[in-house]
């Protein structure tokens, strides 16, 4: 890389406009939408779209709620020809949808243009030349009066040629290119002349639309050059300007962003930003930013999973796992704190209100998508991930502090396996660190009988001694079961902590009873659990699980 | 989707700062770097890496040149704090870099934190805790004197367990979560106490730490809070003002540009975008966005490919074909139009000027690409790139018409095939559209003889009559061979265009003559090829080829 870029790059230069209005707006409503799915985007892929997958796309785009849609470049692919002609002699564009062709300014592309869509309802014709300066001097060898003596006879000649054409409502679109690379006044006199040829007003729709073909500057720049324009444009009323951002930057939905508060009306891009090198304006991202605004976007996004099979099986490019809105990963949490403050968040979500999961710009299930895969579990992951899945799909809820004890448990055989660890995975960890124990532990249940005494229960316990070894009898009396067995059991412990669920719902109910148990003899707790259709049994084996825990160190990495 | 989102969601306010001086900034220096690759990026991972990956990556963040490297988070994971420890006991780290760990405010997390990193020259510890109101009121049930106590209480801890290390230069890094979405007055008062507590100033080195941990607004709304804490923090010339951007609504670039211009010096991020949900601010992105305006940033790639290779493999993760920069698709060109401008483009660059090729934000050489991949021939695709990809690849520089001629050839083909033409399989056109009429034409070249006549020359042309027929013997003059060939010739025809050049150099040089002939009983013109050592007998198979393909239709698809 070049120590020194400065000798080869430049900073792009700033708009001098102090005034600016922008910086103080929000914005409150959906622009017009125009998906350049079928032209821009088919244009830049490996292999561009057949008949077949164009036409998929197509009702696509219309099922989402496009109203218009670019379909090609008629005169220069005799596909796209086709593609039009058929749609418009098919009957296959809805009465509300507006399509769009595009043609460089050249009087045979021009009539085969308007010959693919006439007949059409309402058609728009899109014109686009170039007219930045490395263009203008490097690629075409013009001059400014040439370019706008071209771009005015070019006009002169559509307008001629769609007044053979009275059935259908044209409208013309006119970009010049890379808008954001020319000079201000130059787009600004190219636009008034093509907006003076077309003769825009009522009945003569037209659209500019300024692109930024490459980004180049910081899009705080591209939202001063459309302010600049939105002022001074001629018969600007009657226009609907429109803005047509790429992402070199990697900033094309903020520049998308920015020009709708510096007054554009209309934008043009792609799903999930398909489109020349980094792509064009992402549409989906750009509604959803707005829908979470709480600004009705227009476009139906509400099974966003349906939407990207469809783009990916007709572009054969793939959508990035990070990708905003859409991809695998952006409703996930590893980390920890993460994890717990969405457990949290849905808890406390009122379905009826305003959304505020932490963590979740967007409830995923406005997306189609649901809560499963949220919370991921690996070694970089803590205590409330592990206590969400087991909740959610075990109905165990765990006392903060067995959550500590469990979440260390799974980090480190998630430090170990240096894996992902599934829901199920988790549950196998439960079930050999708190129900293994009464099985394999010092003490194995056999049976238990309480009977009434004095003090309030008296348990009779047999236990098989070493797991397997000879039954022992041993008894104990307390105010309930969990105080009988711990004075039943061969060495003095306390239970600090006791608390008890139940596990599912119905007749198939089972109790969960959970305690927490220490001893002179061993530092810290454990806790222990016992899940069993009877309450009482359930006591008794978790605080006969926890005696176990405290008392016998099972296989290591288990406890 | 829902209908009414304005029942479920809300604009997010704006900030009162009227007077912001940010958007009438550029950026003119590149702020400090801070990888977080290694933690806020691995904890977003299916899988987090292990120590042989995590060790492979801070290696090549090492080499590209970042000096403040986020290595995890210690107290949370055995393998984080092993790799710290082993980083610094192994004096891994170079002088010139610091290592950053992450802890939450809890007592013993900060010890151990402390414990990770103690004898490192410099080493930043990273608090961080959440002030944000859905945080303080759904996860934590605190109240902001409790946050602002709780923060100043851990940062006396911290000053007293650093005292006991002078060895290590400590520097204290706060990052009030989710301040994007707190109250501007809640998070400069919770950032205030902590400088105070720290005691921040000359030795005492400190960085405030802002992020958007989840994106809620448009970037400039972030560039006006950052403005706005930016000019009311307290000690504010001796802290680092920094920025964490995550990339929920697809605008982090943006969010860090807008901060930069609004008074932040330093950046969190990962590489390409790696981080949890949409991922972290693309630090990749920002550099070269730097770059392409004459800012060096201090960060080398130089060979981005490499680096890409490298952040795969580590993070199982794949860059997207359209990410900035580095997809595989950023250097491409299908369009027509593009391709022809870009040809012209690298055709008219001066190399020790200013970077102006159209449609190329950045010279692919500096990233270490080459042009290789830059023109992609489709349907879609015009005469620029077919000219390019013949005279890069095959030394054919053909005239404009002759371009227009051909790359009817190649979209007819590529309408057919819908697939992406090789430069092989262009060239395999050329030699079937203007080599094969002279092997397969009406009139099969045999030999040829010229000799001095009073016009100039007399050529005696031997050519086998519907290509293996008979011999037959012409001939004609001319003030040269081509106007010899063209009388010898059984019909009347016109050149109407001549051009020949040298193809290779040296020794092996062969010549390419190019002629567009025209015949009163066929429509338009052809164009006829011939390559041959000999300059003459390029002449005379260029004529013949021209004269073949005027007479004789080839196989469809072919003329």
């Amino acid at each position: 890389m070049l120590a020194q870029p400065h000798t080869k790059y430049r900073p792009f230069p700033a708009v001098d406009l102090s005034d600016r209005q922008w910086p103080s707006r929000t914005i409150t409503r959906a622009p017009a939408w125009l998906s350049t799915d079928l032209r821009d985007g088919n244009q830049a892929l490996f292999e561009p779209m057949n008949r077949e997958r164009k036409l998929r796309l197509f009702e696509e785009l219309v099922r989402i709620g496009f109203k218009e849609i670019e379909l090609g470049f008629p005169a220069a692919s005799q596909t796209d020809f086709d593609i039009v002609r058929g749609l418009v002699d098919g009957g296959r564009i809805p009465a509300d949808v507006t399509p769009m062709v595009i043609t460089q300014l050249r009087e045979d592309l021009i009539r085969e243009t308007v010959r693919s869509v006439a007949g059409a309802r309402r058609a728009i014709v899109h014109f686009y030349n170039a007219i930045a300066p490395a263009w203008r001097e490097i690629v075409f060898g013009m001059s400014v009066p040439q370019i706008v003596a071209m771009v005015e006879h070019h006009v002169r000649l559509f307008k001629a040629l769609t007044a053979a054409h009275p059935e259908t409502e044209w409208v013309l679109q006119y970009s010049p290119e890379t808008f954001c690379m020319a000079e201000l006044e130059v787009s600004l006199e190219v636009c008034n002349a093509a907006i003076a040829a077309w003769d825009a007003g009522p009945g003569r729709p037209m659209i500019i639309n300024l692109p930024t073909t490459v980004e180049v500057s910081t899009p705080n720049v591209f939202a001063d050059q459309i302010e600049w324009m939105h002022r001074r444009l001629d018969r600007r009323e009657h226009l609907v300007l429109s803005v047509h951002p790429h992402n070199d930057r990697g900033t094309g939905v903020a520049c998308a962003e920015l020009a709708l508060m510096a007054g554009a009306d209309r934008v043009e891009g792609c799903l999930f930003g398909n489109g020349e090198r980094s792509g064009n304006l992402d549409l989906v991202t750009l509604a959803l930013n707005l829908y979470t605004q709480g600004v009705p976007p227009g476009l139906d996004f509400s099974d966003i999973a349906g939407v990207a099979r469809i783009v990916e099986a007709c572009t054969a490019l793939p959508i990035h796992p990070r990708h905003p809105y859409v991809g695998d990963l952006v409703f996930t949490a590893f980390s920890g704190s993460h994890q717990d403050a969405i457990a949290k968040g849905f808890a406390a979500q009122d379905p009826h209100g305003i959304w505020r999961v932490p963590y979740l710009p967007i409830d995923p299930k406005d997306l189609g998508r649901t809560y499963d895969s949220i919370v991921r579990v690996n070694s970089q992951s803590g205590k409330g991930g592990i206590a969400y899945l087991l909740e959610r799909d075990r109905g165990i809820a765990m006392p903060r502090r067995m959550q500590v004890e469990f979440s260390a448990v799974v980090q480190r055989h998630a430090d170990a396996s240096e894996t992902e660890l599934s829901s199920e995975d988790i549950w196998k960890l439960f079930v050999a660190t708190y129900q293994a124990p009464l099985e394999q532990g010092a003490y194995r249940y056999l049976s238990h009988a309480l009977h009434a005494a004095p003090a309030g229960n008296r348990i009779e316990l047999r236990l098989a001694e070493g797991g397997d070894g000879p039954a022992v009898a041993l008894s104990g009396e307390g105010n309930g079961p969990i105080d009988a067995a711990v004075a039943a059991l061969p060495a003095p412990v306390r239970i600090d902590h006791y608390e008890q669920h139940a596990l599912g719902s119905g007749a198939d109910a089972r109790a969960i009873a959970i305690v927490e148990m220490a001893s002179p003899d061993v530092a810290g707790s454990r806790f222990g659990v016992g899940i069993h259709e009877s309450t009482t049994t359930a006591s008794v084996l978790a605080t006969l699980c926890a005696f176990n825990r405290l008392h016998n160190r099972l296989q290591p990495g288990q406890d």
